[in-house]
C-alpha cells in the first residue's frame, strides 16, 4: 500500500476484569477486515497494548467507527475492559521498508 | 498534546540474534527523550514489536533521524537484529482519550 492512507493508533491499559476481552478483539479484527476501505491491522500487548488499523480514508474509518457490532464493543470496552484508551486518526504521508535479504 | 503533530509508526520483528538489542533499543528511547520536538513514545511487543514515537514536526523527525547514535543504531539492527521493519511517518490529525472514572 502506497502513502497516503490513514491509520487509527488505538493505544490502551485493560482493567483486571478482561472476561470476554479477547474472543471480542478476535471477533472485532475479523470484521474489520470485512469493511469497505480496510488495508490492514497491527497489534502487539506487554504493559500497554496497541493496536493499529490502516484504511483507505477518514470515510472508511467513519463507516468502521459506526458500525453496529463494533459500537457495542466500544461501550462493552468503557465499561469493563478499559482502564483508558487514546484513539489517534492519522494520516500516513510517508512509509519504507527494509527486510533481511 | 493537541492534535496536529507527527508520529512514527515503527513496525518491527526480530531476527533469533538479538544480542545487544534490548540495550540498546533502551538507550535509543533515552536518547529520543532528549531531542527536540520530542513528545512521547509508546511501545509493545509479542509476536510483531511496534514502537511510536511522537513529535512536534516533520524537521524533529528528520532530526532525530539523522542523530549520530540513532544511525549507528539503525546501521546494527539492519545488519542483525531486524527480520523485516517497516517506518511509518504519520500526521495525527485527531485524537480522543477515555478513562475510567
Amino acid at each position: 500500500m502506497q502513502p497516503p492512507y490513514y491509520a487509527v493508533i488505538f493505544t490502551n491499559k485493560l482493567t483486571n476484569e478482561t472476561e470476554g476481552y479477547s474472543e471480542m478483539a478476535e471477533k472485532m479484527e475479523t470484521l474489520a477486515k470485512q469493511q469497505p476501505g480496510y488495508l490492514g491491522i497491527e497489534h502487539a500487548r506487554e504493559a500497554l497494548g496497541i493496536t493499529i488499523s490502516y484504511w483507505e480514508s477518514l470515510d472508511a474509518i467513519s463507516h468502521w467507527k459506526s458500525q453496529l457490532d463494533h459500537q457495542e464493543a466500544q461501550r462493552m470496552g468503557k465499561k469493563q475492559w478499559y482502564q483508558w484508551y487514546t484513539t489517534r486518526i492519522c494520516k500516513v504521508e510517508r512509509a519504507y521498508s527494509f527486510e533481511k535479504a
